[in-house]
């Protein structure tokens, strides 16, 4: 029996994670102690730690997100969390650590383990976002972790050129796929009666998601202005989640409570239950903003994407995304295409999907599972 | 004039950033202040801050090292430090952030800079040396810097190799060499009234030093042990320089206790200043035990090197080292070979030295003086 | 030359200093730098450490409000700021530490004086509110602190009971009286400019500031409610300003945000510039909430205060107040006297006010400048 | 079933608690566990963790002691010690927290308690040891304690007129005499064999113990060297434990080490198991140093006392003890005085004892298991 302590530091995150704990948690031979810790306990990002205490899950909470958006704010939050991280893991005894992505989680966590002899398992690494310091995050994670798990065979390829041993790679697929794949139907009558919106299946709706780029903070609330104006000018009915707590959030969701009041048909919610969201993506017209769910969950559902701004501009994609400058004539454009020309949304419905088949948590649970922890795991060799 | 806010936790550390630092403070285009932090302030490890205070530079003291030789200890440090150095950067604003190696201050360091968006130079990058959480470490701070100088062309391929853009990287040689090459020569005489020795130019002398390895921490005081063991037997006069506050030291740092009680020809110091410590290994018949400066310093100096264990063990290194295992017998034999074989001993005077023209402090100055500091150096690309 | 670092963590204490570090500044035996901590370095609390940095003072950023409105939140934070106090201290050697009131900074710059032997001078000492862990936390603190400034004679004679020696107590008044008595009349005109108001001579208006209290956290949002119902129901002009941190003012804002979107006439800023907000006290009927300023400023001022609820009620207050449970028909009541009852506002134009006379910058500035620092000073004896 | 959270720093404390914790134990309306932190986990300091968890007590581990003997290292572990201790509270939810005396550890628990509303029990306070910051520590802690355990009536007393309220305050004795009461006796075989002495009931030993105070650590080192040379001139068996790691006990250990090398009759232990302790207290001629001991634990035993230097000098005392300053002379008279003289010898033995009867730890969980927590418990008052 081998015990889990997983890390997560925010609601997307914890998203992709959860289909990884419902496996983990199935098996006899793991079990599973989740840390909540970041931007999951703050009331300024909806406390979404009362999301993953509702699916029953045991958790420890560990409070380490200072109430600013500055650079230094987010920086000394990561020594917080190492502090704080360091004294669980001296309790707890775990045998595995576990984490995903490129935040100030995946670099606390990946630090303790290597220093504490404790393996860690990594999650979606070898990804690549030009303009953005995840990605040195996300990499120098790699070189800390003793397993990777990458969503796709590209991510896995480059992980592998990094330097790290092939016997520690193995390309699962994205475990958010799992959790849409399993997410049942509901209706519109159900969803707008939770979100008190009045969305039918006759008039196209958009799903707004848009986060600030840590290369791009003086321009955030700028960069959400010139997006909602593009979406009130055509009028159409848009749904948006609120940033992640990232240095220039603030900014930007001062923007959205402006437009928000202005226009009755912008709505904006801090967090959006699971279910709820999935449906969104299933019945909206177009994804807008710059989400990495984008890139990472529209190919398996065909959504056409619109995505404004540098970020995830590198990253590997389907042929449903149409890529816009922060300028509002070429987003309105992108948004016509992806709702009104048949040929685009004729490709959308067909378009490839390298994100996988929607069975990544098993694989990785019994990955875990079934791996020996012993010197060879535990002391990291680069093959060149 | 760009400032630039040196990082350093422990004295070795210390003796290879001080050319640097020299280089630094002559140009007219930088100015410097260090943090010490680590070891630096123990008195466990000598409060070897004095020496940099002494040196007359312009020292920040954080105070960071918690008083346990447990694994959970360095990782907790490394939170009181990452919190500590963030408010320094905050109140500094350094234009550059300079850092060494693969300890904790260097995965700290480089964390903080690249949260705070201020340019992380790395010295010594692109090294190997397996059986060690420190390659990790190592590595994923390559990851996150933003110019790379690393000592030998070997490593500086591996960084190139791990995706690293190749106008960040330049080998410059190793920095410690210039320190050594400035040294100016001290008599027998100085020596023994500093150390309380009776060190002559007709017996040979054998210069120690021994660090625990962090994946063999339980047999630390044994491995230190069977060292001093055959030392012991051949009865050669030794000095002994206390290992680093790594896990295991104060097992280590016990047994030695033990032996220079029992033995008047062993003696051990917490700390020798540069200046002794480059005329010993001018001066010693051999360098035994593990220390990396018997792989970087000794080709320079043409001394032979014993190297007891499996630390460096897979790093690059001359024709003057003689690798052996825990073993009393071949430790005896080891040191027999380095004094008295005659075609040994030749070889170690004409070996080859990778690390170097001790010119290397004034490259990486120029280098960071040369930098313009924007988007291009401060966004990082994987070139795969 | 002494110098003296001070400790602030929110604007209505900073208020409070201001005319101490005022008198500070003036004297040449005496220099200042400010920690600017806490709330101050917190969007969601208006940044106010900007007013502070326009003030033209030597300020250093410790960044320690965590993102959160639970107790542990609080708590967590406090152990954030020694550990950047120390730092802070070590670096800048103060000859006097100086701090006010019963907050986070009070306990933490006192525990950080005490341990480190530097003296520490508390504003604000002895002072006495019931139902609020601010008293354990004052009283604490002046057990800790070597020099008490206490505002009131009442005060000061409490500080004596808890067996503090008489020579270490001098009774100064108010200090933030200092500054309403310099601050420049402004006209309605100015005011309505900047707060975009229409208050007028012939309008009467509430001020009204309202902070939860710690031991009616669940009750904070309810109570902002039934407050703002009985002004909402007068229909009186209204100007709110924000509750401090505590846990429960996310609850209070919410309720604030509410009113302020349904009633023209209510109006709620984050901050006032300090200038603002003296005017304010001048021209308005009354003040409405818990302010502490309630008690503590308006007696100079001679303003009507409805006190709501039961922070502040045991303290030490003239004629001009009137305590009111939560009950909305009392609240409107008690309005309607401050506003119309001449017989009532004839008792509160000549009420006796026991804050001082406006000059007690001064007289603090002065004995912290003539106090010897030795070790009389440093040990402190219970006197029985 | 009510959860108690002790928590303890240090050996000696612990000692203090350990009779509380087993009355606790025994109830089946208590549940306790135990935060061990401060020295307990440094092994400079015998790892004395180890003594509790042997005890079979359900620990959690807290690491917070820096490795420095500055006064800054003290100050920075207490906010280290905060920011763990408020995790572990949020996490363990206890219905109380027990803390004692006046170390690092009791600042820290009741500020995390009266943050985050939990009662704290307060054992110790209302002493008095003038010429160190320890008794503005205490009375700090008083202020924010629930409930008061003081050893004795004067002790009490003080704490009621320090405006405590009276029914928040019980005398119960020292409870450190009710593990004495209950030790088992040892034969001087046995002690001889455990410690490597040679102890006789024929010739009379020392026990000395002997910590820097705050204030004088300059003259540590020194004030150590006078007393052992006075112990090594009488050539007298002595027994000595080495210092509390205050600033300053880095020196004193070394002068002790110098002194233990050179004279065969002095020895020292880092540690001495509790039983050995007691059993050394009642067999020994005299207790020298300035231990707390003396004080509290030898009116018991009947055992005399040379309290050497300012320490305790102001404390409740009974006939048992002689006061000396730093002056071998006059320490060594006091020493004879001690051993040699039948009239000090007979007060020793028929000496007053305040500090209790034994069964103090009793009292202390009876009354914790008997109190309700409520709002009156919570709001603490001060009576004037």
């Amino acid at each position: 029996m081998k015990k889990i302590l997983a890390v997560t530091g925010i609601r997307s995150e914890y998203f992709i994670l959860q289909p990884i704990f419902d496996e983990i948690i199935k098996r006899n031979d793991l079990q599973l102690k989740i840390v909540v810790t970041g931007t999951h306990l703050s009331p300024t990002f909806g406390n979404t730690y009362k999301i993953i205490e509702n699916d029953s899950y045991d958790i420890i909470k560990l409070e380490t997100l200072l109430a600013t958006d500055s650079l230094s704010g987010r920086s000394k939050s990561i020594g917080i969390q190492v502090m704080g991280l360091t004294d669980i893991v001296l309790r707890e005894k775990p045998d595995w650590l576990l984490v995903l992505g490129d935040r100030e989680e995946s670099i606390s966590t990946a630090t303790v383990g290597t220093y504490m002899n404790i393996p860690v398992a990594h999650v979606c690494g070898g990804d690549r976002v030009v303009g953005n310091i995840d990605d040195s995050v996300r990499h120098a994670v790699t070189k800390l972790a003793h397993l990777h798990f990458p969503t796709t065979k590209e991510n896995g390829d480059r992980i592998l050129k990094m330097g790290e041993e092939p016997w520690r790679v193995l390309v699962t697929g994205n475990p958010a796929l799992d959790s849409i794949r399993k997410q049942p139907d509901l209706t519109y009558e159900y969803i707008n009666k939770q979100l008190d919106t009045e969305l039918s299946i006759d008039k196209p709706f958009i799903l707004l998601i848009k986060h600030p780029l840590s290369s791009e903070i003086e321009e955030a609330g700028e960069q959400m202005k010139v997006t909602l104006e593009a979406v009130a000018e055509l009028g159409l009915n848009t749904i948006i989640t609120y940033p992640n707590s990232d240095a220039g959030s603030f900014d930007m969701i001062k923007v959205i409570d402006e437009f928000t009041v202005k226009y009755k048909f912008i709505k904006a919610y801090k967090t959006l239950p699971r279910d709820i969201f999935v449906n969104l993506q299933r019945k909206a017209a177009l994804l807008l903003g710059n989400s990495s769910s984008g890139l990472l969950e529209t190919p398996f559902l065909k959504l056409p994407v619109v995505n404004v701004g540098n970020r995830q501009k590198q990253r590997q994609h389907a042929e449903n995304i149409i890529f816009v400058p922060h300028n509002k004539e070429q987003i309105k454009d992108a948004i016509n295409k992806a709702i009104y020309d048949e040929n685009f949304k004729n490709i959308c419905k067909n378009c490839s999907n390298p994100y996988g088949d929607g069975y990544s948590g098993e694989r990785i649970a019994k990955t875990i599972a079934e791996t020996v922890i012993n010197t060879k795991l535990l002391n990291k060799q680069i093959v060149y």
